[in-house]
């Protein structure tokens, strides 16, 4: 069966290319992106698919000093909550730099809207298709960085009502990442996590089933 | 500043290439798709990033044919209580063809693990990160799904308990979306729901600020 609308061989190379490229980076340059980059970026990540088109998305630029050390002191909290909840592992998680917000050259705060609850297609049963959405966007983001030799790295390790009140967010808002972009000497060969003994990746085959639950497929 | 980790110019334009073409599409002709294709689809979603590498999406390729009827027929249901939940604009969602789960030539339903609760590193306080990972997941198999010139739907109007049960889901995992994949007569131009005068989009420039909420950065 033909199929047209198939891309070339070097562009669909170019996309899986990206796709295997890209990674959660913590290490960073601290010079600035260049700012028509910058907007090639985020109106990557503002094509991103969204429940009944409700662009649930909202960036925060952070590009004042001040607001982006309360981000790292905030974030510095919740390390040290996060290894004392992970018990036995809690050394080996403090010895892992785990964000580059301090360092990176350019930082964003990704979050969910207010009033989404005006917006029921495709959400009645299932509200929290909006922050799939925006991970959607993320990621869009994350590959046209890594097609354009910048790093990226997504940090949740916050709470989210403080990040909220830093960054005056309305009653219905959440924030959901703090983005770490820029420039970077090297990107990890595989994730950073697997690097550092963290976690064993799962091989594909054990993830896909056939009709159901637990089946094999592959 | 010199970027030596930037893509070719060629590759950088497949990357946002796909990424401004990739549809939420409902419209599929019924021919299979290429297993080695679906492979490449499969393992470029399993390229995602995932918060502590958890990796927690499941993907359950749906060949059974009395097993998609069961599925569409869940969908039809959800469709009338999203109408009745839509007031007055019920017609109109009525009038729209807002899945294509009977005529797509693959389907599958993506869902989270079971067993996440183990999983805290960057969880503790955004438990919801899990979801967020598979929307990753899924997105870049959308993308990888345009780039092999396939169409893609990401369907949401379902009972997610009623889904798990059909397909034997352990407690604890829950079904997040059934995606519709196929050969398409054509992408849409533009996202069906503005075709379809159900909304309008955004511009970017509304939903970019700086420092704080609702400043204006672009």
């Amino acid at each position: 069966m033909s199929n047209d609308h198939r891309y070339s061989k070097s562009e669909r190379l170019a996309v899986y290319r990206a796709i295997a490229e890209r990674r959660d980076m913590r290490h960073f340059r601290p010079d600035p992106v260049d700012p028509t980059v910058l907007k090639h970026l985020l109106a990557a990540a503002h094509q991103a698919p969204s429940v009944g088109l409700m662009q649930p998305w909202r960036f925060i630029h952070i590009k004042d000093h001040d607001l982006r050390q309360k981000l790292a002191l905030l974030v510095d909290e919740e390390r040290l909550h996060t290894a004392e909840a992970l018990g036995k592992r809690s050394n080996q998680f403090m010895e892992m730099k785990v964000e580059g917000i301090r360092e990176c050259g350019e930082l964003f705060v990704a979050a969910l809207s207010d009033k989404r609850e005006q917006h029921i297609f495709g959400r009645r049963t299932m509200p929290e298709m909006d922050l799939a959405s925006v991970a959607c966007a993320i990621q869009n983001m994350w590959l046209a960085a890594r097609a354009e030799g910048l790093g990226m790295g997504w940090v949740s390790l916050f709470d989210p009502v403080q990040l909220a009140r830093l960054l005056n967010m309305p009653p219905g808002s959440k924030p959901v990442a703090i983005i770490c972009l820029g420039h970077v000497d090297a990107f990890y060969p595989a994730p950073m996590l697997k690097l550092n003994g963290w976690a064993d990746e799962r091989p594909l085959c054990e993830l896909v089933f056939q009709n159901t639950w637990n089946s094999t497929e592959l």
